[in-house]
């Protein structure tokens, strides 16, 4: 039996109306041009994935860059080594038991249960291709947290937490979401999970990647607590700026670029619906950028660098699961909103005393949480109460479900191995303390700040 | 009626000769494994073209870097912002009203006048793929001035010009020289823009985004003047070194790899001409950065970096009209007197005290215009007076237009809100003063240079 | 007579089984369907060799920002010039001699003799889609010995060893291992190199590339000699941290996402086995960085990250050989021998005073000549221990004679033109000396170490 096309992804395309010839009498050989017709278009769809799953790839760097940007040049080396390592051990953990949990047979839409040891399939199974673009996704949604915590998380605690949310807690919930799709390049779990049964859309990961990897990171920030000086004892914000915006900002439009993978890669086919969901990605994040800039141009009465680039991520988080079902003007509006939530968020976690180093849980927590309830408000076949309803019901159960899962693994983490750095460990920084390094010894740094 | 087939642009290629075909009675059936056959190529094609789209994206992030590379530490994250909302802000006038004027239906080859509010056209039309290719070459021509005007020009007298150049006048040059290439993808506009009605070739926008973007740099140095203490007295130059090179360089990579999405994507079909496009396009930059090597070589008895670089871009820019119409053997040539002229012209430059922070001028306008000029010299069909003549009048014409209009504009700019910032601005940086930041707060910098 | 299949490279794959066609009688409209399908699929192929082509092309920014972040600020430009010109030069070198002496009509097996002057190929010619592709691994192979002399080579000896190893070393070689591949492209060499015909496997090009490069940078370094100071006068080595670990890691990241360009990209069209090849790359990637980072812990009770990033390197060039006949699990243990092999190697190299500035010794010679000899051992056919000699035979002549040519290449240079710089000239930096300029004038660097 075919495997049914489950909704987030598109699965690969007909190359022709084949019901055209269904009615006709059809000569073999005909039916062998059908199908070679038909491998050309897979050929072709191989290629576009391979590449986008390549530039997903690619935001390891876009956040490593981005989350050293930000902090102090005292915990450069850790943040590579975390933003590096956490997707080597990620991956691992992803081909030899994240992928079955998230892609194998479904038990009752709540877990997959095959595919673990994927060596069986021969040299040109397509699974392999529908792999090689989940693990990327797999490690996005892992690195999340890594800039959140930054600064103050030691780093094999942070290793503990990474190898289970790509192995363990990203699996179970985005099979939710998400399974079933493995089915149409040849794996053997075809049966939907619960979520997408009941019709939820989260096209290219708002919810599965972002919101998941948003709700680890508000966990982590959570349980391991602000860095050192950040707050006053009365409770007042101190600044802690980054240390070298250029990196930041190549991070961002590393990001950026690599999010045309991400989007439009999710089709898993080359098919015309590339382009507006491209165009949909672009103006979401120009939409973004412009309106964070400009409120915090009203509040603070300066065009601020972070917030403009940070409201660039916001509007592509945001878009990210209704970029293929909403129009250009939608886009619009969804962009021009998740600037100011990001903003907003910003301001309101300084409030509650939360230390988010790059921000990941104003852009990554709020905007999946909002690009997805988005796509029952903008979807372009009209507004619909029911589908606004499972949109919301689906993102906050799964984000919910990571942030308990996670805040109970950085506890034990805590409790164990441990989690925070010391003061003196913060003060001297964890590149020294953990790595026995500097990131820059040529250059003179001012006294440690804070 | 079909579509009038434009020069610049290839279009959708034909899967196969249909002709051959039409010579027989042909099977209804066949008709439909014919249709199949050229949808699976138009698939291929959109694949190719979102991903030449985004490498051209993330040329936004290779002039960031060029840029802020070459200028001093203190105007770092001003040279991010510009580049950053450049584009967010040029994109969605691009979406509402640029596009339509490029590539709307043409009223006497001088103006487009429809599709201006793209969203009625459905999820699955190419023409989606066709404008997010054409967006991301509004954002590079317009992101050209930022680098020439860097250190001195204000943040908001800026934006309002790059509103108006992506919305309005690069569209409306354009629409000379691409005029009714959307009409391949589905577009209304299927009449040809004046220039490209009589012969004008620009493959892939020499003159149109690089001419024009080098123009507005110009007619922008004029307007906002040199940086403070660029010049003596008495008209000497000062040397203002770049901050960070190894951040130019990088850029400057960028910006090649971006280069194959750029040109072999103009051919807008995935077809074996993009083969000798992307030779083409490697062979001038090569010939272009070694040739200003060794003409700085031999001139200020050292290899300077900055040159190397610089001839790199040139080679590329002068290459992007004729690639797909030259043989390498002649695309060395065209990269080799890039090279030289990129260096002569900015000594010239610095003679008449114009202050190009970047050389933009002499990478993007002096061979913008050469690189067109050159397909009427090199052409591999022979050389042919007329052709050399359309070729210099179409690049001489747009590049004075979009002088004349962007020294307007700026002039105009500098009356109203204000252009250039105040020589105290401009002692302290204009991070400090526009953006209250400071792009390096770990690193100790010597006092403020000039 | 059709070119003979060459094992290295998989050519473009046939659309369909036409095997299914012969028995039948076919009617002539039904071969014109066949070659229109077929042309689909090689278009589709031209497009994806482009982008594979332009990913390999950044990988020279990749190596610039790794090598650059891995050295000390003042011989920052002295890399980022190597890294361009060798790059620039060595193309042209390859359009005019080395591709035919790679690609052209064998003399048995052992040098091409044709194509050096490829300008008479058409337009629509597909041998320029192969030669972009052939080039930019030519710049690979060239480049890999900058980083390893990095720091007290002279640029002008430099740029003598590029053109040379581009336009001659390299293809000499590579014509052994990957000859008559161009036959498949409409090129005029269709015999195999002398290795390839007796069963040589090198997929992607560990040997072909990363060997050769591997044993240049050797040779170099032998010929070289030290840096000033990198060893006490007992033979002591001195620690000279790299200034710009950020970089450094932003190298590793571009060469990553570069690689898959570079090992699914050889299958030289989008097929089915793309998606394996690039699980496989990702995968031994993973081993080795993770292999690296624990070994490295172990002997020095720290995670590193010179290590860990060049663990990952290390995994990559192990990977490229036999990334398309191997299995995950496989691809899982080459890597991890991999990252042990590189960290044992790293510091064999210190033993014996041998001062490799980036690792290029242990990440490209040792792991290429790893990685050739592990399809032997891990061929997904089984274990062949004819295969295992010929995989030994071809990856240690290949290496040998590279290290002879280069060795006596660095010797004829260092006694003419010269080779290293003075004392004095390491002392004030390759950049004052030889290019008249500073990488950072705005920052405050640290007394010249060491």
């Amino acid at each position: 039996t075919p495997p049914p096309q489950t909704e987030p992804l598109m699965s690969s395309s007909p190359a022709f109306d084949s019901e055209a010839f269904l009615n006709k009498e059809i000569l073999p050989r005909e039916v062998e041009l059908q199908k070679a017709i038909q491998n050309v278009q897979n050929n072709a769809n191989y290629g576009w994935i391979i590449l986008a799953g390549a530039l997903v790839f690619f935001m390891q760097g876009g956040f490593a860059m981005l989350e050293l940007g930000f902090s102090r040049s005292k915990n450069v080396i850790n943040i590579i080594m975390k933003n590096l390592i956490d997707f080597c051990t990620g991956s691992m953990a992803y081909l030899f038991l994240g992928f079955g949990l998230m892609f194998g047979i479904s038990y009752n839409g709540l877990i997959g249960t095959s595919d673990f040891w994927l060596s069986s399939y021969p040299a040109n199974s397509p699974l392999w291709v529908f792999w090689m673009f989940q693990v990327v996704f797999a490690g996005t949604a892992a690195t999340i947290a890594s800039g959140a915590m930054a600064e103050r998380t030691k780093f094999n605690g942070y290793l503990i937490y990474t190898v289970i949310i790509s192995g363990l807690i990203y699996p179970i919930l985005g099979h939710w979401a998400w399974g079933g799709a493995a089915g149409a390049f040849g794996g053997t779990g075809t049966a939907q999970g619960w979520l997408v049964a009941i019709g939820f859309i989260d096209f290219a990961g708002s919810t599965v990647v972002h919101a998941i990897g948003g709700a680890c990171a508000l966990a982590g920030i959570i349980v391991v607590g602000a860095r050192l000086n950040r707050f006053t004892p009365e409770g007042r914000p101190r600044l802690i700026a980054g240390h070298n915006i250029p990196l930041a900002a190549l991070g961002t439009f590393m990001l950026w670029f690599s999010w045309y993978g991400f989007n439009a890669g999710s089709t898993l086919a080359t098919i015309p619906e590339i382009g507006r969901i491209a165009v949909n990605t672009t103006i979401s994040a120009c939409a973004g950028s412009t309106a964070a800039m400009i409120l915090i141009w009203l509040i603070d009465h300066r065009p601020d660098a972070t917030m403009s680039l940070n409201g660039a991520l916001a509007g592509l988080v945001a878009i990210t699961a209704g970029c293929a079902n909403v129009t250009p003007v939608s886009a619009t509006l969804i962009g021009v909103v998740s600037g100011v939530l990001m903003v907003l968020a910003t301001i309101l976690l300084e409030k509650v005393q939360l230390d988010d180093v790059v921000g990941a849980v104003p852009v990554h927590l709020v905007n999946g949480i909002w690009g997805t309830i988005a796509v029952g408000i903008f979807h372009e076949s009209g507004f619909d109460l029911k589908r606004l309803g499972i949109q919301t019901l689906g993102t906050l159960t799964i984000a919910f479900s990571a942030f308990t899962f996670s805040y109970l693994l950085f506890k034990i983490i805590d409790i164990t191995v441990g989690l925070r750095a010391t003061d003196q460990e913060q003060e001297n920084g964890l590149d020294f303390h953990e790595h026995g390094a500097t990131a820059y010894p040529d250059f003179k740094t001012n006294d440690q700040r804070l």
